[in-house]
């Protein structure tokens, strides 16, 4: 169990940028480097290499003593038992790389390794819009919707580290096309791109009145951002799309209360930024969707931790 | 920890019957006593003092000092906590029963109450199909879906209980209405009673051929079961009847894969009796609608234990 005065070294893999930071078991950042991942020009080792500096130099800063571990949050798919990263897909270039090894040699300390999206669950947990409870959903939702599951106060891994793919559930057969390969999953009915599309798509009336002229009158500019900017302005275009994507939110959210009765569901990104817009329908839904026993015990609300979510994703997986 | 010497006294509440046993770590049943649950003519009172007093006859038999506790199995809804059970489906008058203090008081030993479809989940894990893993799903598939999750190797309860309401997931959109009162839950797509219905509903060509035959010419007599029987037999209108539903079926294991990313799927009932004619459908779909990567390591499989299912769900909560 962490003290009071031990710190953790987290390290943030991202698809653009990379992050080292040291943190403590308050969710304090203390000190903190960062630089862009290039992974264009840098393979897997010199990326991993250069973190590896950038974490002895933060380490000397607070002194070996006081680090109880490194956490490093990464997108999955990743094995957190070897600490294998398996070609993300915001890293494809990342085939098999055994960063919890590398890390561990470099650095002479434990390493641990989880995907961004448990990290980030576990990050709200402890220090979020989680702390407090015992069972909690995490979920993303913006460019895909993932997740991370805290059940009876620990987080759920599966078999082989894809427990919580919560954006990948079917929610309407035959549906639209996903990133993923499959049809009418959650994530290509409420994520940010699917946002667009249906607004790109979509025969209700008003589109040109904000949401095209936000877009510069080029439909295929269209993004989720301008059409949360929208719906905060009023136009009933943005609101429709939004209300439309929060309903397939609030049954994919239902499916999972049905499925493990949480207290509280922490949404990301589009939840953060379009606030009760998108958070009333998807709780109108959940209303019709859940059984009233279990949707009258579990809370719906917007992640907390905004741009510190990611450092803490990694110093929260010592706080487990 | 239980050893090889200890035995626990099971009370299995249902709406037709109870039963007390005694069994063994090893899922061994010692010593058994049944009774009508007679819920018409008799009050919860009636009936748990009848339990206690058939607990105690088993207890004196095997003496007290080697019963390290008892577990009693029921249906839901219920606190595992306090122990109360809230009128049950199949026990409406059962109004907030203590079940748990009546038994304690009567008994002087500790007791753990558990919803009937998470005691049978920790049962195939204990004893049956679901042997040697650490993440695993039991279904039920008859009157009702119901489930219990074992996830990271503990059973899944959520903030009341409520965790594995695996059947009131939404499948279709505005499909059938649900015992629930909801639309489209998997429970109204691939239960017994809605294959029965989906049966007397349908307009494939050959219900004439064995299924009406089996039920005595008359619709509202065909059951599950004559349609399992009749797929069996290798009829046509059957085998498409079990097809439907698996598929509906393989959709909410799919969904459950994607959350959980269990190691082993275990179905009872229906998947019991019919094996491979739903078996064979519900594994297409999941191969269908889950990631390669989840459903490869995830294997769907009739529950093992059969008769003994209920004894020893109530034993298995001594060996969590």
């Amino acid at each position: 169990m962490a003290t009071e005065q031990d710190v953790i070294l987290g390290v943030d893999i991202g698809g653009t940028k990379c992050a080292v930071c040291i943190g403590n078991t308050r969710g304090e950042v203390l000190h903190r480097l960062s630089e862009p991942t290039d992974g264009a020009n840098r393979s897997p080792e010199a990326v991993m290499n250069s973190l590896a500096d950038k974490g002895k130099t933060l380490i000397a800063t607070v002194g070996a003593a006081s680090v109880i571990g490194v956490g490093v949050s990464c997108g999955g798919p990743l094995d957190t038992t070897t600490g294998i990263i398996y070609a993300p897909p915001n890293l494809p270039e990342w085939k098999a790389v055994p960063v919890r090894s590398l890390l561990e040699d470099a650095l002479q300390l434990p390493v641990r390794v989880e995907n961004d999206a448990n990290a980030t669950a576990l990050a709200e947990w402890k220090f979020g819009a989680g702390i407090g409870t015992q069972n909690m959903v995490f979920m993303t939702m913006g460019t895909g919707i993932g997740g991370g599951i805290i059940a009876d106060g620990r987080l759920i891994h599966g078999r082989n580290d894809l427990a919580g793919e919560l954006g990948h559930q079917t929610i309407l057969i035959d549906g639209p096309l996903c990133g993923c390969g499959k049809r009418g999953c959650l994530e290509a009915l409420a994520s940010g791109p699917s946002i667009e599309r249906s607004a790109r798509e979509s025969d209700l009336p008003g589109r040109e009145k904000r949401v095209l002229h936000l877009a510069g009158g080029d439909l295929n500019k269209i993004t989720a951002a301008h059409i949360v900017q929208a719906a905060i302005e009023g136009d009933d275009f943005a609101n429709a799309i939004l209300q439309r994507a929060g309903r397939y939110m609030g049954i994919g959210i239902a499916n999972i209360i049905q499925m493990l009765n949480p207290e509280r569901v922490i949404l990301g990104t589009i939840a953060v930024h379009a606030g009760d817009l998108i958070l009333e329908p998807i709780r109108k839904a959940v209303s019709e969707f859940a059984w009233k026993r279990s949707a009258e015990v579990c809370s719906i609300v917007p992640a907390a931790l905004g741009d510190r979510a990611q450092d803490l994703a990694a110093i929260a997986l010592w706080l487990q």
